[in-house]
């Protein structure tokens, strides 16, 4: 654990990066890169996750712009309710 | 610059944390409480924010609840504008 919240916001820009530039738009995670970056960097909740059709329920509950595609906005919000997610599971586990 | 998101994600909650624990409620930030946090952990961006009004119309976006507290959801939603606009940034100056 470290203690950086700047870091911490970099950190997310560039592994989104990291995936949107792999193919076509590099702004934008298509669908499998959506699909690598879940599966490397977030294996706890992808553990959860065992079919197609989980994933593209995601995917299109993430796209709200409806182009199929989920750029940097769309992945922040995803990440966000994630966060926020964790947070409460860690705030009731406190009291 | 690190690579990993969970650990991102928990830097985010650590930090607020660390700061929210600090007086009164220990799971939402009273106003001073946010000020120090934004002072300490982001600077480059406090160094805009010059006055005290700055600050208070800040919170005041910040408290969806109206509280005059800021709860977890209200600083993800923060931290989340915040990043999108770094990005935005880093996004025309890659261009």
């Amino acid at each position: 654990m470290f203690d950086d919240l700047e870091t911490a916001m970099a950190t997310i820009i560039a592994v989104f990066q990291k995936y949107s530039e792999r193919d076509g738009d590099k702004h934008k995670l298509k669908k499998s890169e959506l699909k690598d970056l879940l599966h490397d960097e977030l294996p706890d909740l992808m553990a959860h996750v065992k079919d197609q059709s989980t994933l593209d329920s995601l995917m299109d509950s993430l796209d709200a712009d409806g182009d199929s595609e989920c750029n940097f906005q769309e992945f922040m919000r995803f990440v966000s309710m994630v966060t926020v997610c964790c947070h409460e599971f860690f705030e009731h586990e406190d009291d």
